[in-house]
């Protein structure tokens, strides 16, 4: 692409030569010719002025001297280099086909412009929508639905009768639909309660490596529209999660946790049972919510979780414990000496 | 089935139709014609009184008065309506038979009544019990050995010689049997610590998805007969676990750890090595436990963990810091007052 | 192995019969005729005195007083140990060959000494080095490149060009190349960030079972030589790991991490990102390291992590505030007297 298509397609004003070719997206301190780079962050402003990169794109507030590279002003630059970035380097596609050492089942029902890959399993009365790329080693289980434009990475788990909506990608080895972890205790031991519930992952949600969603007990578990999980995520059975969450690597989400739209949770991040997570809250990496916890809008911390204000005096406060202890110490020297004199 | 039927079923005692028939299990709130519930906290009898459900499995202090529903009393709702869910929602069944994709050793043993799914493999000389379902994908090593009435949903991985009891379910990508963490350093690096011990899953175990248990170095891992492990576990090399522990998501169990019976252990735990945990201990989630330490019954709660009543005290002295310190500069001034009267 | 023979190889001092044959490696407290076992503790020389073990590994400390066992006195007891392990249990060996059912891509490049299991794929361009063992249901993408003497257990998943060194080991269910975690935020949700770097794990490096190393946004995310990962272990994108650091299981380390060589960290760690571990730091178990912080030299601990000196000390003055509460308390009293006293 030239450095004036680039411009065309973000609406974006250029400076500079527009017939350069760029062929790649790259970091700014590395671009150089053929390269794209961003900046964001007025911090960085003399390294743009500085690089070799083909072209640049920079906010509005970004000085225009003299470069060596085209520039392009947009409103976020940051967001215009990941929209290049799908043009530049495009996900691999696949020719629409099914390996020939992948099981279908008979009544499973896959669209004409699907990929299946080789080893993957799809049972009876699946559904796998347009241009679906299911990876090698995929396992769908009876009833399971896929809309379309999905991407399903090598060894993904779909347990029977689970539904994913559209554009959704699930990274290797994301399992959705195991037993909910719940039994009854007796005198004999634990006995299995039951988990005939379900999962949906509505579209454009992305899940990372490992994560695992379980199926509800009774009913069904919710991943919302366009929410973002990464890496070996726990969700247990019946949490309803909302639309736009984003929940970072290791976190564990017990059973009935309702997390409402926009919330944003950090990594190895601990919910009890049954708390609600209200709209925008948001809650630091290795936090604990206790179980029936509501959590309002706002920013939380520690363990268990408090507003990030309250976590900051009360360590403060706990910094000047020596401090404390020396003044309580010297007062009641004081204190007793002053006893002394009055004796 | 017939209210009645459930009611024998149950040896509970039926009030009301005993012919109504009863085709589903529901949750209280949303259950109606043709659906069984349960109720058994006193909180929620107003909703079971206006619940249009088939059937209500109550408890004997439920007061029957007028409802729409057909009710059983039981001794424990919660466990009958489990046992009832068995009934009406049998697992899935699978025919005897093993998918041509399947990949099995000439010298294993294969029960003629077990399932063996596409893309499965299985080593030499394992042994699959009767009625086993070994689900799509699953790798058996050599010389494992699984009993009878086992499920291993897709994914699962046993290394050679582990073994597996009677009615486990191990759900998707549980791995069995792998290295221990254990290395031996000298000035130029690590050279790892032999781990040709095995691994042993005792009857009526069910172990969450992505849950890891490795082998032992020398000797043996254990996890003991009706223990149930969520999601997301870590059990290390060597690791005694007793019957009927449960272990909730994301826990981590170093090395040499022994968890007697009847323990039970939130998520997101950490327990050091060769630590030991007595006899119907709990420990809280996001606890975490100092190596060699013994853990004795009762509630335990932090990191590192310390009675929970400690803690409770200990949190309320954390609560009155800011209290103290304006008390602490109040007493200061008051004693700086009568120095300078006594001057 | 005769004694004599062991003695020789690893170029220790034999104490008795030279001609014991041993066979196979013990615990000290389990060892009988046949096994060899080793004691570097002090506290376990007793038990070692009184082992009936073929013949035992010590060190030159050892009094070697009357022993049923032949002794060989070495430098490092444990490492010998570790040694002889391997001679005497070498890993299971696979006869070159590429299994029927596994899927090749045509212009895949793979060693002749190469074992490629049941039901694995390779992609295109793929190079795998001699002596190679893949196992079964791995799948390896386009472009990935294998050194030699590599053992990838089951269901191992390399996404597209990533690219690993000689003699390394990757247990069941790892995953390395997932895209990084990194979305750009407007008004719509969320966009995902390119990621498009890959992964370089170097010569050496062991990785336990479902640990997950993703993908650089652009650049690489490294795993030095000689480094071990446990279970479950979450790196993120374009993460830089030295060469011989250990990382204990479920620690999770946000994107663009550096941990300089030889450090140690416990398990269920968290990093925020943009950390930096310098060379030898020790991280404890749980621990939480805030983004872009500086890990230097030295013991490190807690949440947030401070030196364990200072976290001693604090949970010291922790220790106290019940007294602190009674002094103030009885320092209270003891002023208003005074100043009843002085009215």
């Amino acid at each position: 692409m030239t450095t004036a298509e680039i411009a065309e397609h973000l609406n974006g004003s250029l400076i500079g030569d527009g017939s350069v070719m760029v062929e790649r997206i790259a970091a700014l301190e590395s671009a150089g010719p053929g390269d794209i780079a961003y900046v964001d962050n007025p911090k960085f402003f003399a390294v743009a002025t500085a690089s070799s990169a083909a072209c640049l794109l920079v906010p509005d507030s970004f000085e225009s001297v003299s470069t060596s590279s085209a520039l392009i002003k947009v409103k976020q630059a940051k967001l215009a280099f990941a929209q290049i970035a799908k043009l530049l380097h495009p996900p691999i596609a696949r020719e629409p086909a099914i390996h020939d050492t992948a099981v279908i089942a008979g009544t499973a029902d896959i669209a004409l412009s699907a990929y299946i890959g080789p080893q993957a399993t799809v049972g009876e009365y699946a559904h796998i929508g347009n241009n679906c790329r299911i990876e090698a080693g995929v396992v769908l289980g009876a009833n399971v639905t896929v809309g379309d434009d999905c991407v399903l990475h090598p060894n993904v788990v779909l347990y029977d009768g689970v539904s994913i909506g559209s554009r959704v990608i699930l990274h290797a080895g994301v399992c959705i639909g195991a037993d909910g972890f719940g039994y009854v205790r007796d005198d004999m031991g634990y006995h299995k309660f039951p988990q005939i519930g379900t999962v949906e992952i509505e579209d454009d949600v992305e899940i990372g490596a490992h994560t695992c969603v379980d199926r509800a007990a009774l009913g069904k578990t919710r991943i919302g529209r366009g929410t973002k999980l990464d890496n070996m995520v726990h969700v247990g059975h019946n949490c309803d999660i909302g639309e736009r969450v984003v929940i970072a690597a290791q976190t564990g989400i017990s059973g009935s946790v309702v997390i409402e739209d926009d919330a944003v949770i950090g990594g190895q991040v601990g919910f009890g049972d049954h708390t609600r997570v209200q709209k925008g809250a948001i809650i630091g990496s290795k936090a604990g919510i206790l179980p029936g916890k509501i959590v309002r809008p706002g920013v939380w911390w520690g363990i268990p979780i408090q507003p990030l204000d309250e976590y900051k005096r009360m360590n403060a406060h706990l910094g000047r414990l020596p401090q404390m202890r020396d003044d309580l110490k010297e007062l009641k020297a004081r204190v007793k000496e002053l006893e002394e004199k009055l004796r």
